[in-house]
């Protein structure tokens, strides 16, 4: 109690330049019945309003008299959602949640409701992998570059034991840690591996964002300055079959242009709700005439994953089109839902399964 | 230019549900002349101010007619620093910043200014250790908690090489990431290990906040959970001389707590503006009688650093004057400046050269 107060003090006294510390309370709060309640503080807004991709449209938070802002949300579904408060004219990430959306634009927080049953992004007592922050060198950027690898538990870099690699590109604005951060793809690796059904393998998150360069020099960073590091620094087995690349939303228009322009470096091409309305996607298929048949041969699985309410939908449809028409097989996962994190999760989950079988 | 306006279009109807996107407009943008200029957009805000610990007070931004606000501070120093926005009532990040303190409490942007020379922290043209975010099973807490662990360049784990390891403790509301996302831990340690001052070291970045159980178990965590993973799954030098504790603020106060606590196990202990108002340390030092000819033998180096204008200064001196009337001898880093990570990346750069020699 003591040290609750003691604790309360230092923060109202630290940096005082940083003043007007809002009180201690908890939001967002789980509840058993996975109802969630959302809290803000605030003596002097006039209007707060939640917005959560569990909603359909933006909810009110009621003030009470010392100023707490609260709404209750009854029965959702269990995932992990982004979330913001909309404070006046101002959108912005809930103040009291750790738990931030791993964003360069958006400022949203992420709430977990995680269910009955343990999903497959949730920690699980498994044998878990290890994220690694790395640095490289990329010749086509002029540039020192970050991205994380995922090694599978057990990940031993002197044993005789290789792994194959999956390529995994995030979305627009995201960063190299949206698909940790927000996708939990280390969680769904190190529980599909436990559970048999993928195989163990690394997985290699790029930053895709290239400004101000355009996005092609991406392309030439990921195949030319990435691969090559990553293959002079891990366990990795050899050869196209032994590649994967996957990606979000403008991820996963930059893994149609990566994967099949590179055939003979990929054999597993995986986009999810690609974003395609690009330069680079016009230069490298609006007048394209594949040698379909080498392609199909050397294309161990391509899959294009879509939600039916994604605002992307028709466009992905066209995109569908547009290979089947050139005789490029493929596999589509056409699912309820729209332009999402949820999403993502469900298309990695898929394709951990797919890869390298 | 196409795929700019394309890429606009995207970001305004993804997720529509989260409308009303703001311009993409530049912020922080730093000048050659160390000037940095701030930008935020809101056509409705009243009222729009930068707090930052570059300045001694709160400085206003001005509204162009555009809805666009800016303010050019002139002749910052160089260096990394904390700052945010208070839009009418609400502080918060600067929205066109990706770079966001880590911090469970305090929603702030970070400004770099590199300056002319390189500074200690700053990404340089030398070998990178490595990063890596590990999970832990810890038995005292009952949960699975995640640290942080740098391995220096070179590092691999099969060779016959051992390292010493620092353990180095955030602040009371910060997270484990906040050592290397603020105190850039790991590009101090790359570049100092690069010019031969420090010797390559492992350095294990644990998350402090213990809730809702008291901060003693941390030092349960710390001794009986983290450590024994780490010796495991690192080459590792055994002994207390090859081990060092660390920590800043509320962590400075753990690393006392841990460190002289445990000096069979720690022998270097170095403990950064120190907050130590805590039952645990209390309870482990108000009626301590320690023999000091023992503790001074066991510790090959234990420091205390502080900034003349810290909040907590005369709190520290304090310390100092009961750690030096109790014979236990120590040396003192004192500086001029704040309760900061500016000061804290000072710190962390003088206990890495002064560790294990």
């Amino acid at each position: 109690m003591k040290k609750t107060i003691a604790a309360a003090a230092l923060l109202l006294c630290i940096q005082p330049i940083f003043a007007q510390r809002p009180p201690s309370i908890s939001s967002p709060e789980v509840n058993t019945d996975n109802s969630v309640t959302f809290r803000y503080y605030s003596r002097t807004a006039q209007k707060v309003t939640l917005r959560g991709e569990f909603l359909s449209g933006p909810v009110a938070l009621n003030k009470d008299t010392s100023g707490i802002w609260s709404v209750t949300i009854p029965q959702v579904k269990p995932d992990i959602y982004p979330y913001s408060f909309m404070v006046d004219s101002v959108e912005m990430a809930d103040p009291n949640n750790t738990n931030i959306f791993a964003n360069e634009r958006f400022k949203r927080s992420i709430v977990d409701i995680p269910g009955d049953q343990p999903m497959l992004h949730a920690l699980q007592n498994v044998p878990h992998g290890k994220i690694s922050y790395r640095l490289y060198t990329s010749k086509t950027l002029g540039t020192t570059r970050q991205a994380l690898v995922y090694t599978p538990p057990g990940y031993n870099p002197q044993s005789a034991t290789k792994y194959p690699v999956l390529y995994l590109v995030h979305g627009g604005s995201d960063t190299e840690e949206t698909w940790t951060k927000v996708g939990r793809a280390n969680l769904i690796a190190d529980n599909l591996i436990a559970q048999g059904k993928a195989k163990p393998m690394i997985i290699v998150m790029p930053y895709g964002n290239v400004r101000p360069k355009p996005m092609p020099d991406f392309t030439k960073d990921v195949v030319n300055d990435l691969l090559p590091f990553i293959e002079s620094n891990y366990n990795v087995l050899p050869g196209s079959t032994n590649r994967a690349i996957a990606g979000f939303s403008v991820g996963g228009g930059q893994t149609l242009n990566i994967g099949l322009t590179n055939t003979d470096k990929f054999a597993y091409v995986f986009s999810y709700a690609p974003y395609t309305a690009t330069e680079e996607f016009q230069r490298n298929f609006s007048n394209w005439s594949p040698d379909a048949a080498k392609l199909n041969q050397q294309l161990k699985l391509f899959t294009i994953s879509v939600g039916t309410e994604d605002f992307l939908y028709n466009s992905v449809k066209e995109n569908i089109a547009m290979f089947e028409k050139k005789n490029i097989k493929l596999k589509t996962h056409i699912v309820p839902g729209g332009h999402t994190w949820m999403n993502c999760r469900l298309f990695l989950g898929n394709s951990l399964q797919e890869a390298f079988k």
